[in-house]
């Protein structure tokens, strides 16, 4: 592939605090969205210290790779900010004073009682044909430096607000007014719940090498996601683009899919029961609050939820749930029988159309052979409905994975009852 | 700078969702938290995406560069999972079907009640003479293999919980065995609540600039955190340096702290309370089960917590808590006279000796001009003892903060009182 012929961009990160860890790179995901959304993909990201060598390497390597390199930090007025220097020497080329520069940096001092320090003088030095990026919030201003043929620089700060700032005052037009690019890419999230990501990627096999629309799976702990992305001239034509593939998908899979994009599991059920003008309450052994507090993540979700119980001793399962004792003595807390009753007795207590319980073995101690660790049952109440759902998440699962596993099947099963009552 | 001589390393993270900005990179991140935790800093970091081409390029440029490699990412079933297959094709080496981590993949299809996907018997393929990493959670088995003298290659998968898991349980030692290096790195991390991130770096700004060790503020939503890291020939000299340091650290804002490491406020609530042989019960508002669920993510904290109730309606406070009814109609939901009632009532009814209430505004909605989003009141009622914090954490806060930093306070302040008793 040869360098000349395409719009091929990098990013590169400077700044020691991110080989130490200090931080997440964040700068690098913003500019990542902001690449996609004009159209622009990168192929690469990169990130190296605060070294004069290491940044002229990397530099040196990325002129031979591409045709835009994008860096964000190194412009402060301190000795380890070192990015414009490395840059300079680089390509053999002097840094000097630009009178813009200056003028720009002597303003943010205007209102100072002190004079400018004498480091942020060095702030102002820049290669001779470089276009200056003016900086709204802080003193380092960037630039856009073209020091051999079709290899571009573009310098911004590491502070995320003043890289951001300049992204959108400055550089975002400057790209799609000077970089030819070949239309915008548009995605698509479809999100899905009880399918494991193996099982949902066996049945789009076939779709997964799509060229374009792309189709990407993505899995977190309790969620499986279809990430579709086409690139199209415009807007428009990428609709039309995503939306046979979605039908196809949806067409194989659909029994799965429970919304786009940001949409969650919970937001899904508050909805749903909005729209029935009905109400939850939960009552919760193993999981301890999490499904009482995954659902008022929500906002709004007050007008659907009413509360619940953590349940999390025998004792309180009796007291304040009105478990009967010779129920769990028979049948263990862990069983279609108490979580049934669990259910029953918060719906009663908390005088809701709906509630979810769930009792299971968290771990890592309390396992058996016949109730292992992972093992969870579920139970769920509605009008003249009630249903308990028997689940092994596996022993090989952590504490805190098995209780997100088990929030979002009982939201997951409490959704597919609605729907399907609707 | 020869290759031979050094233990350079590099972290490469495989995935396209991390150039099209989907996540921030917290593996790259994390990896870099370890490798300087053990002395062995790294000089780049990269991000390629799902790419054949691309990994195969960045492999080979890697190899010239340095001699450990880490990578995370493209181990999944999935067709756009390549890291291995590009990683072979590199060092023109096959991959051969392993029988270690075919057995592997398969005990964790155990209870599953299909059949293993096709697509998982390409999580078995490996280098004739790569030696397998164990991965405990998933099906994605990591490898360390060295393909040319002096670069060795190490693989992990990029859902982060696998990842950190094989990296405990496999890498860092192998790296601690097999890897010379100069000395080790040694941190400390203290843990701080009830204090902002700029009043404590104030307290302790001069220390900031240490060389060795150093003192590195962090913060989360909830938590301050000092990192102090001493760089010596070994521990004992590590720790020589940083007990002066921590002594310091600790003379100014020793009132702050509560812990070391991983150490969280509900790990110290979980230990103060077995040993004083107490229990505990929740009453939820705003919070919504967050505070359960922080409690029961500590393993044993069934010896201690006894459930709670998640009053999220009026109703619920009422029916279930019995607060009265006039308290709320005269004083509000967030007011000290019902927080004290509803830790008064959980407490009754759950028989615990301790328990906390938290009833606030977390927004977006709900906020007045006396009660804004952002105000909370904490109640604690134990033998004897009953108080009620009030706090304003600040409209401009998202509601999930504004839980956190309440579940934070509220276990900060049932720690400081358990602590006073004792």
């Amino acid at each position: 592939m040869s360098r000349q012929n395409h719009n091929l961009v990098e990013i590169l990160c400077i700044g020691t605090e991110l080989l130490l860890g200090n931080i997440k790179n964040g700068n690098a995901q913003w500019i990542s969205k902001e690449l996609a959304s004009i159209g622009l993909p990168h192929f690469r990201q990169s990130v190296v210290g605060d070294n004069l060598e290491k940044i002229q390497l990397i530099v040196k390597e990325s002129s031979k790779r591409c045709n835009i390199l994008i860096i964000t930090g190194g412009l402060g007025p301190t000795s380890d900010d070192l990015t414009k220097e490395a840059i300079a020497l680089t390509f053999q080329e002097p840094l000097l004073q630009s009178k813009e520069a200056l003028i720009e940096i002597k303003s943010k001092f205007k209102y100072s009682s002190n004079p400018i320090p004498e480091c942020n003088y060095k702030q102002a030095l820049f290669p001779y044909s470089a276009k200056i990026i003016s900086n709204p919030c802080g003193t380092a201003p960037g630039m856009i430096w073209e020091p051999i043929p079709n290899f571009k620089i573009i310098t911004l700060p590491g502070v995320p607000m003043e890289m951001k700032q300049m992204w959108k005052e400055s550089v975002k037009n400057w790209l799609k007014e000077n970089v030819y690019n070949e239309g915008i890419f548009k995605s698509r999230t479809l999100n899905f719940s009880g399918v494991s990501e193996s099982l949902l990627s066996e049945k789009v096999k076939d779709l997964l090498t799509n060229k374009n629309p792309t189709v990407a799976p993505y899995a977190s702990s309790s969620l499986v996601k279809l990430r579709i992305t086409a690139k199209a001239k415009d807007n428009s034509s990428a609709q039309d683009l995503l939306d046979p593939i979605e039908k196809e998908i949806m067409k194989r899979v659909g029994n799965y899919f429970f919304g786009y994009n940001e949409e969650s599991l919970a937001k899904k059920i508050v909805s749903l029961l909005v729209d029935r003008k009905e109400t939850l309450s939960t009552a919760e052994s193993c999981t301890g609050g999490s499904l009482g507090a995954t659902l008022t993540s929500i906002p709004g979700v007050s007008s659907i939820f009413l509360g619940g119980i953590i349940a999390y001793s025998n004792l309180t399962k009796e007291n304040v749930l009105n478990v009967q004792k010779n129920l769990i003595e028979k049948h263990g807390a862990v069983s279609s029988e108490v979580v049934k009753a669990m259910a029953e007795g918060v719906k009663k207590q908390l005088s809701s159309d709906w509630s979810i319980a769930i009792s299971g073995i968290a771990g890592p101690l309390g396992g058996t052979k016949d109730k292992p660790v992972g093992f969870v049952q579920i139970g769920i109440s509605g009008p003249n409905f009630i249903k308990t759902i028997p689940i092994n998440f596996g022993s090989h699962r952590k504490r805190i994975e098995i209780q997100e596993l088990s929030v979002a099947r009982a939201l997951n099963e409490l959704r597919i009852i609605l729907i399907n009552q609707t």
